[in-house]
């Protein structure tokens, strides 16, 4: 940047021939995250969600400010210490500089304004989904969920492991998967509040219908084993994966369906999007003998919107 | 803007051969302002003071991002009307555009993240300052002061004027001053801690002393009445006063006062830049018979920094 945090604002270079993506999230402890997370859990935890958003758009991240609110039992030098450490190794990871904030005095919580760049017209957005388009998922479903309710209820039958505290403190924001996708998704969202809300706002966005195969959904063997009564409804509804839900026109699918056999892009299919029907629900759920799953069925009507 | 408020984040389009400046507050109730406020209060005030940082770097707002964390009793139809009421009217007044945010539950608490441009290599930064250097300052000093002690000890003696209300819920924003003295300032910063302390900024960062004329400080006859004892105080260690303190070259000053004169600018001189002498204060204050006034007598240590 031209100029950095110390003057009344910072002074930042924009890239000839570039928009901007600029997005605001803010997490309160208790809420987003337990009280009893660490100064540096606090801190990947609440980059990696922001990133998640410029990885939803196609954004290359460039700078972020922080709001910081911290109470009296953190307001010293070791919490600031873990949690600055945090911070700094997420922000250098995805090469994103901090360019300023404010601290105030009051019950943890944080602010995060995140400014990135795409090229003029590539930006991936909500509303491009078409009849007859793919819908593919990144990563995993249902760890953030897990993860929560491991951390939740921590006892012999639900322990958190190493992957799922990782994987709720320090979900890996999909910025490079993003990049790739600007040439390749016609809409793109970053699941935080659940698949179905999420696919959801797609629809809603592109005038659309989606179905979803259950059968087809990737959910981790452990999250399997942790809960198999649990494990559907925390893939279609638990929120905090910061995967991206993505669509892929039809003439787009054998090559975006080889980069997947060739490694280059880690995602699956597991639905397709279908013209508006306004008798039905947005996001259909169909199992493998093709039988519609109803939503009081999958509990997730508490998630609706 | 390309894309609003609804996508995962804004798309934003910047003016070529623009450079971003970037800043963020946080304002908390019974900190930056009385539990008291209306939602209007609230939301000019908060627009104000960060468009302020703006207009310290002669930038030109353009967009910004809102987190409002609300209690309960602020939740409701009413207050946000008043709220939204208030911010719109500050942002079209100023034409910058809301273009995202998040809202939580909790204690009263508002983090603008705002955006704005400035052509390439005008920004005005703290650090230009040169000896032999004018300091101005725009408006009037120690209102900000005078409204926040009639506000909190609002009795007969103390009665905030509806002048002083408003200089504290809605600080004019210097926007047009700032984008004047691009091409006049060699140096600026707008008074949020105090004169002292905020040309003191400025001294730091340009390495260079000041010293400035108790006569020659614009107070308004108002303060000065309400309580001739602490004006002087107020004018030069209050806060809250979101003027803009600028410093102007010698073979520049002619131009300047000429500007003041036609009233094309609102400003006056209220001291000089001097050589750095790191044995003494960066910044001096001497009366109208040219006597050193002491920190101690003044009061002002304790927004020393």
């Amino acid at each position: 940047m031209a100029l950095g945090i110390g003057d009344d604002a910072a002074l930042l270079n924009v890239t000839p021939g570039q928009q901007l993506v600029m997005a605001s999230d803010t997490l309160v402890a208790g809420v987003h995250f337990p009280e009893t997370a660490s100064g540096r859990q606090v801190a990947t935890r609440s980059l990696c969600v922001n990133l998640s958003d410029m990885a939803a758009m196609g954004a290359n991240p460039r700078w972020f400010t922080l709001a910081l609110t911290l109470p009296n039992d953190k307001a010293n030098a070791e919490w600031l210490a873990d949690f600055s450490a945090g911070l700094g190794d997420i922000a250098k990871q995805h090469d994103v500089a901090l360019v300023g904030g404010d601290t105030t005095s009051g019950p943890l919580t944080l602010t995060l304004t995140l400014v990135g760049e795409v090229p003029v017209g590539e930006a991936l957005t909500r509303g491009g989904a078409c009849s007859g388009d793919g819908v593919f998922i990144t990563g995993y479903l249902g760890d953030g969920a897990a993860a929560l309710e491991a951390i939740t209820n921590n006892n012999s039958l639900h322990r958190a492991s190493d992957r799922l505290l990782q994987r709720f403190y320090c979900p890996e924001p999909q910025i490079q998967t993003g990049l790739k996708l600007r040439t390749i998704a016609n809409a793109c969202i970053d699941i935080s509040d659940g698949l179905m809300a999420d696919l959801g706002h797609i629809c809603k966005a592109s005038g659309v219908n989606a179905v979803i195969q259950t059968e087809q959904l990737p959910i981790a063997a452990e999250v399997r084993e942790l809960s198999p009564l649990d494990a559907l409804e925390w893939a279609l509804c638990g929120g905090d994966d910061y995967q991206l839900c993505f669509t892929v026109a039809a003439d787009q699918l054998a090559k975006v369906e080889a980069l997947i056999e060739l490694g280059e892009l880690d995602a699956c299919r597991i639905g397709t999007i279908n013209p508006s029907d306004e008798s039905i629900n947005a996001v259909s759920v169909i199992d493998k003998n093709n039988r519609l799953l109803t939503v009081e069925k999958l509990g997730y009507n508490h998630f609706g919107h």
